[in-house]
């Protein structure tokens, strides 16, 4: 059995801890001291709750447990959906020591973070990822939210959770468009601030296809240390905590355009990212060699690495203009300066930020 | 013309002030350094929009200025009217820097500011109550939330304003309904932490009842003051906070079977105050004369001094069930060790709280 490694999102009073390991979702002495109260209730999808859902409720038999089984997908993450969890929680009477758990992927953790964000104004929460973007990106930071129909994650708040625990056993059921989806997420972490990391996952990308769990463990372990070292910096995204959104705003216009029904989140940044490093290299900064490393990798992943051919640039452009990142008008992008260094700027070229739209019709 | 009252809600960097005085409203130089960037949403409703809104915007011409006027009454505070603010603020292309303005009452403020914490993760807002009730309670300390069918306030966040200016020429076409019920919160300062003020109330009620424009704005500050000192002390009701709810658990029962539609809040938590004075009273707390003195009190006021008739006792205790400060199910109530000195206890005699339960049927 592999050991469980440990690390920090060191925000002050809100730091929590990090757990990746096998079998963690049965380890009751790991969870108890981030369970406030006598009351838990347990968030999850139609297709985690038959595989794990009973698991995680056998290691809580000393609480009152609830669960919720939301219908998956990203176009559920909405008000309504929301609504049902405030529905079980009141009627189940859970108080404002009632502690939230979000058993699945990206949507199922930003939702339930959320509502513990919101719920008699904040309850505690632990995030218990189940997919590899969620274990190396989404329950990790705070960054909680739901869509609206003229934008994604639009309504949410920064809200911290206890603690993150990150059961790799999870990922042997994970279907492979979602694994490779999740790797979209890992590249990102090396192409923004870490390039020896980069250059490991050129050389071990096919034992991560593979499911290899000692590369996995390890690939989840450095892309929250990268994640961590930025959101300390920066928890409410005032400056560089946005260069983690490499390809989002790329990205979130083509999940827009398709409301959020056909590409995978990660599959739509990976194009995102691709267009980042294209208008980066024709802004004179990431060299063509790198551009192509990028493909290189995403295409050896399955990803994407241009938008929808039916989308226009015009459509690119009307999405990209409610993107959070524009500060009083003006569009911001996260580009690439190389790889392993991002920059958050308003300042590009328009011409050449069509002439990289107009190449995706 | 009254001179500009002026006092800080001390929360360090949250830290904030409130402004009071006549015609503030129109006062752009007051407002401009709490507004964020260009983008400017007024939120009022239908009562107030006729008489204020204009003026707002007036003095705000140096924005871009949308308005929403959502319809008047506490039924309205909910997920749906919230989310007619995020349609706006979306279709209008807000971005980050917004600021949100709620113009109007404590349910205006309470939604607008609930909007502002989540829109895109927490933009900036400011309060400009134009009810009493919310000049001198509901605007500040940074409460803010929506109704949930099955509770008030279940949904929502603390979330401080930039800043809040109270402007008393508003309570001059306040309803007369209206002021006496923003009196309930104001009597309520006296009542938990403020023996002097209580006695200068029981002296000056008949002023506040003309509302005589010194007395009100004394009165306003005073309210302020109060509230201020404990939300500095505990922003986020671990403790001493809670006793700002003096009367609210039984007003809160009392609203929510009326599904908010019949009492207004303060009627409801004036007939609370009195319920809990009386179980204090039984306590062997307060003393009698200090029962009916408050009684008095309210009654000088208009305001009803107990539950409404057709609401039963096991009603009471279903409704109670569902508070907030229902801690690990066990019921805390704020009650009054004597006049200017309230607790929060979980350890009330159940009998006794059934006999004030009781006296309503």
């Amino acid at each position: 059995m592999e050991k469980i490694r440990e690390l920090t999102v060191d925000l002050g009073e809100r730091s929590y801890p990090i757990f990746i390991g096998e079998g963690l979702l049965q380890a009751p002495r790991l969870l108890e001291p981030f369970i406030h109260g006598q009351q838990v209730l347990v968030v999850t999808n139609e297709t985690i709750a038959p595989l794990y859902l009973h698991n995680v409720i056998e290691g809580l038999s000393a609480y009152q447990v609830e669960s919720i089984i939301l219908p998956d997908g990203e176009i559920y993450k909405n008000l309504d959906t929301l609504n049902k969890i405030f529905d079980t929680l009141l009627t189940k009477k859970h108080n404002r020591t009632t502690t939230l758990i979000a058993l699945g992927g990206g949507v199922i953790g930003d939702m339930t973070g959320f509502a513990a964000a919101c719920y008699q104004r904040g309850v505690h929460f632990i995030q218990m990822p189940t997919t590899l973007l969620a274990q190396v990106d989404s329950s990790v930071g705070g960054k909680t939210a739901v869509n609206h129909p003229m934008g994604k994650n639009m309504i949410g708040a920064f809200y911290q959770p206890q603690c993150v625990i990150a059961d790799t056993t999870t990922l042997r059921t994970l279907d492979d468009r979602q694994l490779r989806a999740g790797l979209a997420e890992v590249i990102k972490y090396g192409l923004i601030a870490d390039t020896e990391f980069f250059s490991w996952l050129e050389d071990n990308i096919q034992l991560l296809l593979e499911r290899d769990s000692t590369a996995l463990a390890y690939a989840i372990e450095r892309s929250c240390e990268n994640k961590a070292r930025v959101v300390s910096k920066d928890e409410r995204e005032g400056g560089i905590r946005a260069i983690l959104n490499l390809g989002h705003t790329f990205g979130h216009a083509i999940e827009t355009f398709q409301s959020y029904g056909d590409w995978l989140h990660g599959e739509a940044i990976a194009a995102g990212m691709v267009m980042a490093a294209e208008l980066s290299h024709l802004m004179g900064w990431v060299s063509e060699e790198d551009v192509c490393r990028t493909k290189k990798l995403f295409t050896l992943c399955d990803l994407p690495i241009a938008a929808p051919k039916t989308m226009s640039s015009e459509k690119f452009l009307t999405l990209m203009s409610v993107d959070k990142k524009v500060l009083d008008g003006s569009l911001r992008l996260v580009l690439l300066k190389s790889i392993g260094c991002a920059v958050v700027t308003a300042d590009f070229d328009q011409n050449l930020l069509v002439k990289v739209l107009l190449r995706s019709e």
